[in-house]
Parts: C-alpha cells; structure tokens; sequence
C-alpha cells in the first residue's frame, strides 16, 4: 500500500521525539500499519535553526502549505498552546484530515467544538498524549474499562509537583530550595504557578473525568488548591502518622454527581499511588465491575509524550488503511451536576499554633465540636517560642463544616495561627 | 441501529458477570456502541440448573444452535479449557462471526490458527481477559505502546501465588500452611500445581511477549520455576537485605534475541512491583521511548475479568457499527531465537547449610570462584545443630555458572544442604 503523510505543527520537544521515533522504529511501524508512515512536512517558526534530528520533510512556515496539501491526511499538533494550535485543528479537520493531538489545553477548553467537528468531517481525533505523558490511559479508559461504571479517578498527574514534593519528602528540603533545584534541572518553569498551582493538573483532570464519567467537565468545575503552602512539618507529621503528602487530582461520581478537584492529600503509604516518586505519574481508577486498576508511567519528556503521540498516529494510520474514521470519539453523552468542594468530606489533617497555657485545648476541642466536627486525635508537637504546635487529626467531615471551624478558631485569642489544612483521602479514620 | 446480538459460550463465573455488566450497565453501553447489545444464547450444560442471575438468554446445550444463527454476530468465549473451547471459536471465526475470549490456554496454544482463521474470514478476535484479569494490558501493548521497540515485560500475573507469597511475607506462615488457606478459601486449587507450579503465569508470559516482541512465543519456550521450595527463612532474608519474593514473569529482548522464564526473585523494596500485593496483578514494561510504564489491578474474579470481556465485546460491537473488523489481529511479524535460561545473568540469592568449622568459608569461596561466581556477601545466619546456615549474594552471573558451582558444592562434604538458589531480578549488586 501506498505510504501514508503526515505533518508535524511544530517541532519543539515532542515533534522532535517523534521525528525520532518514525525513523527509528520505521519497520515495526510500517509492519504495524502496513504501510509506511512518512512526515512529509513540519510546521515550524524557522527553518534555519539548527535542529538535533535530521528529517527529509519538508520545514514549512505557513499552516495553508500543510492543509491545502491533499497527501497529508494526518496532522499531529505538538506546539502547544491554545493559540493558533485549536485553530489549525479544526481547520484540518474541517479539511477532511485526522488531527492527533498532545494539546491538554486545548483538549480541556475546545474538546466539544472539536469532538463535533471530526465527527461532522468524518475524521479521528485522539489525544493521547494530553494527560499522562506517555502512560495509556485515554485508550484504557475509552475501550479498556468501557463496561464499567467509573466511580472515582485519583491521579498523581503533575510531574514538577511530584518531583518537588518526593524532594521534600526524602531529603527534608523546604519548599522554597526544592522550587529553585527544579527550575535549575527544568523540570519548573520560571514562572512556575501552572504547575505548583494545581492547574496544570485541573486541566488534565477535567479531560479524565470527562472520558471516565461520560459527561463534560470544564476547567471551571475543578476546585483547585497548589502546593505552595505545604511546609517541611506537615510533610514530616504525615511520615510520623503512616501518611505522604501528594498532590492529587480527584474525581468522584456518586448519587449527588461529581466533584473534581485538585489538592495536595495525605495518603496512606499503603496506596499505590504513595509509592510514586519523582517525574512519574499515575492514575488510580476505579470501575465498578473491575474494581481498582492503576496506570504508571513517565507523565512528560520528549520520548515518553512522542511515544503517545505516535501510538496515535499509528491507530489513525490503521484507521486509513481500513477505510474507517471516527469510531471512537466524544463519549460526554451525558450532562452530570458538579458538586462544590464544600459539600465533599474527608478526614482532615490540621496544624495549629496555640498559646501555651492550661484550658486551650478545651477551648479548641469546643470550637471544633460547635461545627460538628470529631476529632480523632490531638497531638502535641514543638514548642515555638511562648506557643505548642498541635496537630489535629479529625473524622469524616464536609469541607464546609471544616472551613467553619476554621473561621471560629481565627477569631480564638489562644490560636496564633493556623498551620496548615490539609485533606486525608483514600483512608478512613477510626 | 438495530440491537447488536451476541451468545456467551458458558455461564460459569466470568460468563455470570458479563450478564450483570451487560445488564446493569446496558445503558451507558448502548451509548458507546451506539445500539443496544443483547445476549442472546448461552451455551450451558445444564439449562435446569439454578443461576444466580437472571437472563432473558436462551440457555442452549448445542453449539450449533449458536452457531448457525445469523443473527449472532459476536461469540464470548468464557467457558474455559482448550476442549471444545478452541473447536468452538474456529467455528465462529469460520462461520463469519467475531470471537471475544478470556481463554489463555486456547490464547497461548493456538493463537496463530485463530488469527489466521479471523483475517481470513475478516473478523475480529479480541482476548483482553486472557492476560491480567481486569487490567488493560493487551490493547494497551497492541495500541498505545505500538511505537515503541519493547524491550522488557516484568509481571506479577498469578495471583494465587501472589496471594501466598503476600501471606507468607506479611504473616510468616510457612508455604503448606498458606497453600491449604488458599485452597479453603477458593483462592487455590485442589491441584494446586497450574499456579504454584508456575505454568499459568507461564502462559501469560508467552502471550504477553508474543505482542510486545511482535514474534510467536510459545509455552515451550517459557523456562517455568514455581514457588514450592519457596521457605520462610528465603522471606525474612530478603526482607533483611531490602528485597521482597515475588513470582515473576519476566520477558526480555536484547541483540541475542527473546528470553523468557516464570520463577521466584528477589524484587527490591523500592521497584513500583514490589508494592503489589494479595491477588492483585501488575505488569512492569519497558518500551525504548516511553520508559519504564505499569498497569496495575486484579488479575482474575468474576467482575474484573467480566470487565475486560465486555470491553471486547464493546469493542468488536463498535467495529460492527462502523463496518470494519481485522483492524488489529496477530501482530506477529517477526520470528526471533529464543535464548536458554542458562545464558541469562543476574545476581543471585544462595542459602547453604555448611558444617560449623574452620577453613569451610574458604573451601566455598574457593568453589564459587573456580566457576567465575564472585560473592558480594556472606552473612552467617543461625546455627542448626552442628552446622551454620549462610546466606550469600553473588555479583552478576550466568545461570550457567551459578548451576556448575551448584554441583561442585554439592560434591563437598562440608556442604550438608543448598537450601535455595533465586535470581535477584531489577537490582545492580555492587
């Protein structure tokens, strides 16, 4: 068979890894497709630059040259970005060409416009490599897992995150040494909010909850919480109570509808996720017919994304050759409610600095017990200066009640100041 | 669309739980194949026996009356054996009819007959259960890893043994005593040799590095070791030297070719396998640009295995809806040499009772070294009666030279017993 044209949009990091991999496995993909899968041309900002991949396709610098090209039938975007990258999406599915995408961004924000799109156009459009990196877990979760009911999603999906917190954790570095260390290695941005504040994670999470519960959620439902304030005590008290710290992006489905959110946690060390360390990601998910399954992998990098990104250029490729498109695409067939953060409820981990003197704890004790909130234990830690920092391990409660309590101990004389607050998930405390 | 019509082949367990998931989720079913999926005929052997579900199916004793109705499209093969269970799928596949197994034995056995009969007859054949219970490994080896040359699979895929295993370590309990809990509580058999023996796992293993190699492996080629002389002293040593006993199924590729082998190792503590525990299931594999990937979850029982076989059916429904079938059968294109377990090379894990004397560490060093086996550590353990028991760790070897100097110490009279020789597996000794 004929061989089958593709056109990068962009050749950064992952356009260059896939570059690499279309000539390195070239055989075992064309064996795989039955045919081979040539890049006929690239979309870049210069053809001049020096690159550290040779390829024979051709460098372009205007979209029109790739879209009114009727060979390519594949185009994979890897540049990034909303803007122009949605654009020349939907332009090239409207032109009657299969769209592979690594793109959360866009995914999160346009996924219906372009859904509708590759259907109208008789097109496929996968996005793999959007959450996760490299780990298959759309596929697993459209097809894999397709006759169940998906009752909760529980990711660690945020590489720097993970890193930094793994660096805090195993060598008692403070935040702030452990942001510097990982914008130096580049595993952090200069500006590193997208990533340290939970968002890079909401976006990721609202495409997973999507797919798993058959419904669309944005980026706005996501309650999101970063890292920023999670200090070296609160990490070492999680150790000392059998827990991590993670920085989690949870969706449950219940009888009320869904809640999304993202927030660091304490997790037991038991949980499988606990044991993920450094750049790697997981995705815990649970169905009710398959009961807990979790997928591990390298969230990010070139060969790791451009592995993703490829499988989906070979998946279209043998869609080609088969003469079909569209077999899989937009699975939201359902609209769900999203419940706010305020009506979840967790055990909660919470750090108090309080004046030390007789009759605060049950001063304490009372301020919580007003807000129907049992604590399962208090533990006297450090001294600091004049006050006793506690730390306080309470039962099952609703965020809001929680955020109640709070408010009553802020207006408390004897508490200098509240430490931290910080959920406890997949454990029950009893 | 009119409804998708499919006959399970038995109604035992897994047969049981695809009805459930048929029925309880029809819905949400329906909307991903895009037409409603009806059983209905189900072969049984007794049609007066009492179920525990109920169906609307015909319950047949004939083959044929499955086979020669037009209206069934898709046969679910989850009876189980190799007879007539293959005889039965070849004559699906033959009469045009798509086939969804759970059947290792029939996978493993006669998977070439079986692709070739479904591409000849432009059918689908679809084995998701066969492999992993529950856990997404095949698609996710077929498609989502298709770009990556595999270089590694490391599995824990019994989780009988696992089960034991995890007893053994959490509680030490020594193996009869967890072999005849396991077999009161299900989780064995009565013949308990297909897991403890290895040959499950075995099987597995051959149809996993059959995809991921994209070249036959057969039962034959597996070298099987099983847990049997697994004792409760191997545990607490590698428990001591930060290492946990698991049976794995391990497949490698280097220039030499495919080697494959199922047998008890030494996991460190610190590798993402060493975590999964109970029944639970987990297959480690390394791909050249995605890195070190895991897929993780309960690898046998009604539902989780029920999960996967009604993802294939969604999956063969879906390629109905759309007119296409074949679009991914055998992938293997290459034939590749097996290499011998001898020309393996790991370090290994040596237990030895000696006699209590002077010069006997000498004489067993001397042993080791005339066979190129160098020693990282011997630790003397306790004293039983007049002899000591040692533990050594060699440095990376062949099983060669491990077997040779196995049988020189064997011909020692100061050796009295080699109390166990296991490969220390995902570590560097040095």
């Amino acid at each position: 068979m004929n061989a089958i044209h593709i056109a990068l949009l962009g050749m950064g990091t992952v356009g260059t890894g896939v570059v690499k991999i279309l000539a390195s496995n070239a055989h075992n993909i064309e064996q795989k497709v039955g045919a081979p899968v040539i890049v006929k041309k690239i979309l870049v900002k210069n053809p001049d630059k020096v690159r550290n991949v040779k390829t024979e396709a051709e460098l372009v610098t205007n979209f029109d040259e790739i879209l009114n090209d009727p060979e390519i039938m594949i185009v994979a975007e890897v540049m990034g970005g909303e803007t122009p990258s949605k654009d020349y999406m939907l332009a090239a599915l409207k032109a009657g060409k299969h769209v592979v995408t690594a793109n959360k961004d866009v995914v999160a924000k346009y996924g219906r416009e372009l859904f509708a799109a590759a259907e109208a156009h008789h097109t496929d459009l996968l996005f793999e490599a959007s959450v996760g990196g490299g780990i298959p877990i759309i596929r697993p979760l459209k097809q894999c897992l397709a006759a169940n009911q998906i009752t909760e999603i529980m990711g660690i999906v945020n590489g720097t995150t993970n890193y930094m917190l793994t660096k805090m954790t195993k060598e008692k570095m403070d935040y702030a040494d452990v942001l510097a260390e990982a914008q130096a290695k580049g595993y952090a941005e200069s500006d590193p909010t997208a990533d340290v504040g939970g968002f890079d994670a909401a976006r990721k999470l609202a495409i997973l909850a999507s797919i798993g519960f058959g419904a669309r959620v944005t980026l706005e439902d996501v309650h999101v919480e970063g890292i920023t304030n999670i200090a070296i005590e609160d990490i070492e008290y999680a150790r000392e109570l059998g827990f991590i710290i993670k920085l989690l992006a949870i969706a449950k489905q219940d009888e009320r509808g869904i809640n999304v959110r993202v927030h660091p946690a304490f997790l037991p060390m038991s949980h499988p996720l606990a044991a993920v360390s450094d750049v790697f990601n997981a995705i815990f998910v649970k169905g009710d017919a398959v009961g807990e399954t979790m997928f591990y992998g390298r969230g990010a990098g070139e060969m790791p994304t451009a592995s993703a990104v490829t499988a989906d250029i070979i998946d279209v490729a043998r869609d080609i050759r088969h003469k079909v498109s569209s077999r899989i695409l937009c699975t939201c067939f359902e609209q769900k409610p999203v419940y706010p953060v305020s009506k979840t409820e967790s055990p909660y981990y919470i750090r108090l600095l309080v004046e030390d003197k007789p009759g605060v704890l049950a001063a304490i004790a009372g301020a919580f017990g007003a807000q129907q909130v049992s604590l399962h234990s208090v533990i006297q830690k450090r001294k600091v200066e004049r006050s006793t920092e506690l730390v306080l391990i309470t039962y099952r409660v609703t965020d809001e009640n929680i955020r109640l309590a709070m408010n009553t101990l802020l207006g408390m004389s004897v508490v200098s100041k509240i430490g931290n607050v910080i959920r406890v998930e997949a454990a029950e405390i009893s």
